[in-house]
């Protein structure tokens, strides 16, 4: 049997949309006593094909105990499905329903569940309230902190969307014990992320107790998920509308990118493009002379230890090269087709920095798979 | 000739999201000198089929003295294409032309066009800054003020949207005298609404001014833009985010959606539902005992003065009361089924309450055309 964990909490500061992450086992079934829980007249539960089976119930039980209506949108899973079109089938169940103002949307899934059912929220009769469920690592460490809800449009991802931030997160290690373990190490990039970019005691600390993670031990994935809301917390208070610090967030995420774009969506993970794409960068950054290749060999060997890809795809048999930088001059943070790579300008300390061609050519190079 | 009128101003104030609403004459060609026209490095003009002829080139060609870039995309003209589909090909357009963060965008047009700029704006990338030109009195008046913006859902109108400010409003008066006669008077609802729920003094105003209005008298214009927004941003000012006080400017919008929305939209303007709806709820606020007969007149003869229509539609033949009832309960404003609506508690105060249901049905069937 997997042990509890005692809860634990993480406090988003943000004036009148300040909220709590709640972190924790047997959160699910307690839910309906939260005080942090938003009045409503209806709560809307927006899950997918996938989570319904495994939570829905539960959640729409105890649901029921604080909202005169409880009803469920069950969308089809996968990124594809994050449209425009899958979007409106909430608003068609909220208008259908009757939902007024007083209605509370409640996203139980992972991170596509999250984006659209914070942008519907943020959206529906111009901004009703939200309640975060994560039912992936990913979701639990990434989605929680930042605010950001939004859809995919046929030309590029997530752009149209909101800066919404919920009014509360509930993290419940438990839901984790269902995740592939594929997605449960695509959710470990994002973690392992964090401590070349801001807390080399987090790294350190994740050397020692990876195994533990892997073998989903509910005392170590609570710090893991902890520890990484307060990161980007600290990160997204300082820079709440992206304008610059914020940026560091994507260390890994450049290369990422062009590895998701270029297999195709959804043949590479998000976190697995970002692991490999975390390995180039941290080579790019030596090739520069920002960290030494102990650095760069340890980060590989924890990413390869997390179950994660430490090698890129060949994206294109003929100029491999050429097509990775082809893919990251139309990225949304590229700035009049400069790509502004995050690099890390010594372990623990992130910058954003443009590259010479030849220079990202050869890494690329030498961290593909041949 | 028509008279050119003086420029005036009002200033919204709403900390860093404030703005100046410009309210005169020749303001379209000298827009690029305009001190607050955000930075960017390209513009975007939303308008429709009817308005670009008319003022299109010449706002792009003041826009290309500011922007590097100046792209336009022109959609079709009316409220029944408020829709997702119409707000898609905006966002088809920026992301085609490859628009970064750095684009702004001009409504230019009436409330459709607003509605949907705003919203397109608040979306695209999480947000990107816009200006509203607006060319009809019901915009120049309604929609300057507020920072509303949404699409219309099959379901109801207005039903996803956002809180989203302009940097700049620009009324340009001349913009009205290509308007049809029934839009003008549309227009004139919306003015004539803020005499009863907040300024008798514009009330009597109106009485004493209304053929100069009908007869597009620039100053007589100037007059109503003016006082109208300076009375919808003190309303507004006190209850952004639309908690209470606001609710007031929807004084005839209860019934009057009804009858859009029983009618299907377009057929009767929204100008004109309000008309109806504002003598709809007169009465009621007489059947109440808030205000006298003699002021349900005089509001009914200055309605009528404007070109407005007096009595709402037969939306059903067999139970009309009951179909307006109907309607009006799937209203945003309605909570838990009940019906709230403004009304006039004396002249110049207007206040938010429900009502027994056979005393509305009295009033529609009092008020709609035989």
């Amino acid at each position: 049997m997997k042990q509890s964990a005692p809860m634990q909490n993480v406090r988003i500061d943000l004036d009148d949309r300040s909220y709590s992450i709640d972190i924790g086992t047997a959160l699910l079934a307690g839910l309906a006593d939260h005080a942090a829980l938003p009045q409503g007249t209806a709560a809307l539960i927006v899950t997918n094909e996938t989570v319904q089976p495994l939570y829905g119930p539960a959640l729409a039980e105890t649901l029921e105990k604080r909202y005169p209506a409880v009803h469920t949108v069950v969308l089809p899973d996968g990124e594809e499905h994050k449209t425009w079109e899958t979007l409106q089938r909430i608003f068609d169940v909220l208008l259908g329903q009757g939902c007024d103002r007083k209605v509370v949307l409640f996203a139980l899934g992972g991170g596509v569940i999250g984006d659209m059912t914070g942008f519907a929220a943020a959206c529906y009769m111009r901004g009703v309230p939200f309640v975060q469920v994560p039912t992936t690592l990913l979701a639990q460490v990434d989605s929680s902190v930042g605010g950001k809800t939004a859809i995919n449009h046929p030309l590029g991802k997530n752009m149209v969307g909101a800066f919404y931030q919920p009014r509360l997160v509930v993290c419940d290690l438990e839901t984790l014990d269902s995740l592939p373990a594929r997605e449960l190490a695509a959710g470990l990039a994002e973690v392992i992320k964090y401590g070349p970019i801001a807390d080399m005691e987090l790294f350190a600390w994740l050397e020692a107790r990876m195994d533990a993670l892997v073998a989903r031990e509910r005392g170590a994935l609570a710090h893991v998920v902890k520890r990484s809301c307060e990161i980007k917390a600290a990160v997204v208070g300082a820079d709440e509308r992206e304008a610059g610090l914020r940026a560091i967030l994507n260390f890994g995420h450049t290369f990422g990118h062009a590895i998701e774009a270029g297999m195709g969506y959804g043949v590479w993970l998000h976190g697995e493009g970002v692991a490999a794409g975390m390995v180039m960068a941290a080579h790019l950054s030596q090739r520069l002379g920002l960290v030494d290749g102990s650095f760069v060999e340890r980060l590989t060997r924890l990413i390869e230890r997390a179950g994660l890809p430490t090698r890129g795809p060949v994206l294109d048999a003929q100029d491999n090269a050429g097509r990775y930088l082809e893919l990251m001059r139309v990225d949304k943070k590229a700035e009049g087709g400069e790509i502004r790579f995050v690099l890390i300008d010594g372990p623990g300390k992130a910058i954003m920095r443009a590259a010479p061609d030849a220079l990202v050519r050869e890494v690329i190079d030498q961290c593909c798979a041949s």
